[in-house]
């Protein structure tokens, strides 16, 4: 099996990203399946060429996109990307769309296909904080989600794909009160111990637990 | 213009539902449009039949649906509905499906016809704290957007419709520190002002104003 | 009974202070003591000036001190003024103290002789959200508290006297996320229920519950 | 130099406690200072009872009580002991005090004579959020803090002495939402860099910086 993992370059500010910060961080082969990493700009539409380069060249069974969600305190499998840009600060290339679909012949949605109810049980079981998400926002994050599906729906129908978000590592968090983070250790375990859950579970359904959100 | 306005009844151990209490106190006629109230229950697929035997009596132009987000801070009007029920807690008749779609036939989400940035800026002239949300959760309150969306998507083409989620009033935080609440009488002025919105946009395209959020 | 109830003007870039706008409202009269308000000055020491004025005009048998708290969830009467001054922010007259003591011949610390539990009691009764505060921080809400109550050890042995905090109103979030607001009529019910508690256990001991905190 | 660093034991239904997992990993010589660990119980007076054998025997220059802060995103540095119990929840041996002062003849309050604002900042300047904290709260961490300064007060005038609480650690908050949690190993190396200032600082005024609060 054959895993394609991103991570998003820094944006708003921010010195460093987390989330390739972690990505960097976890083995190349984990449960037998080879892992592939790629940092990806923080920018619309760039971000899904860039992934899309790579799994025509990695021709990946998964892949998972990571991002930062600054402010979040746990570990954050999404479970849904919608069709929208509507971006509350510039990308890294200042561009900054507002209520705009990102494919017009796109789905208003798509589900994800990873079982993230798995995921966050594998992780919390590690001891890493995690939740399942239902909403990635509608910035780059939500985008690459939104586009990687897109591509799936389109042109690769064998590919499964998902988003997780992380929080801020402590460093980031010196200077901003009231704001959780989590070490980057932890949110490298926290990945890897998800990816594990994805290779467990493929070819069978996710696990069947509470997780929703009443709001 | 006639605008069917629901609450739901209280539920997860609560003795009231701000929703339809605040519901209740706006007044009969807005800007002109003929409001229609009603108290929905919070049941999966029931709260649907209420709501659409009230959209058969009354012929509304819109429907808003409200409903309580205990924790949030403002009036949150939601972008959109997604397609599946995931029930934290079980619903007031012990309902509590897990990773179900609601309609096998529906879309994987509904994006709401309402401006909801107009909303959101006639809440915050008037003084109340708004914002756009991302994600109505995954228990009756997306539920009821998501099954309004449907019917529009199959029976009723030229109605509009959405859902807000309002936080809790003060009596209801007495005993949990740390979570915000809003005064009734603040939360039915903001249902208003919302409503105002739609009555003015009706016909024209919603503000083209930042509001989305990065995660 | 007199009661000498001040609020502080505006500070930090806000354009209104809601523990003056609160007391503003509260009646003149309050379960038949006499209530004397007034705003005073969001300066180090010269906040004691004006308010040890009001006292010697006044010659009330309590003082209430009421201030801004934003961030805070409730109303929070405070258990203890500390000797010191550390200003995180200037006060209005560009003032910021680092590390000092405000007496040097005072305690290291006075305790209130308000009624805090019963305050919090009656306050939440009233359906009012409140919590007994064992910080009022160390700036010019803590100074005037601790002033107040070194006038008495020094000079008015038969006065009580004590510090109330309150949050923003929601009229200062709008821009805020994430920040908690009361509406002001809430903080001035607040207010008066607490001013109600005072004149209620005048002589007697405070209630003898359950309000404090781990940490 | 001598340092006599003490963790409670777990309280309130945790199964471990973060201060002593953190304490017992930091090094036994610190910038040439000698490290005395020693567990302490969550309980009001015995909890002073081992502290002052351990002073007794230990004969330290500065001792250093850490305890947990459930809910703190930061290490905290205590600034300020006061003289009251009043505990929330009952110690490991049922004690429940309710407004009690802890020492009939002792001052209304302590101020520590640990250099907080440059323990916060050697912190931060190693990666670890912290900040000044002004209340140690009214349960047994207040406690232990008010009664070291007791002691020094009646008969160790040579000491020096403070208390620095810790946040929960990522295992403990996994059923917690919204709870702040910070790496254990992150915790030990931030005790250690707080400790490596109070040697440096040993003999020298504390920083002039800006670490106070409004509130």
């Amino acid at each position: 099996m054959k895993i394609l993992v991103t991570g998003f370059d820094p944006f708003g500010g921010e010195t460093l990203n987390p989330a390739w910060e972690a990505v960097k961080k976890i083995p190349d082969t984990i449960n037998g399946a080879e892992i592939k990493k790629v940092m990806i700009p923080t920018v619309f539409y760039k971000s899904a060429e860039v992934t899309e380069k790579a799994i025509e060249e990695f021709q990946p069974d998964y892949v998972l996109n990571i991002g930062q969600a600054g402010g979040r305190f746990e570990l954050t499998p999404e479970r849904v990307a919608i069709n929208v840009d509507d971006a509350r600060i510039p990308d890294n290339e200042t561009n900054q769309p507002i209520d705009v679909p990102i494919k017009k012949d796109g789905a208003a949605a798509y589900f994800t296909q990873l079982p993230v109810k798995a995921m966050v049980t594998e992780m919390k079981n590690a001891g890493v904080p995690a939740a399942v998400s239902n909403s990635a926002g509608t910035f780059v994050c939500n985008h690459i989600m939104y586009q990687v599906q897109y591509m799936i729906d389109k042109q690769y129908p064998n590919i499964k794909a998902g988003f997780m978000h992380v929080p801020f590592i402590p460093a980031q968090v010196l200077d901003k009160p009231g704001k959780p983070a989590m070490n980057l250790e932890d949110i490298s375990k926290g990945i890897t111990k998800a990816i594990e859950a994805i290779v467990e579970f493929d070819g069978k359904p996710d696990l069947k637990m509470i997780g929703g959100t009443t709001h």
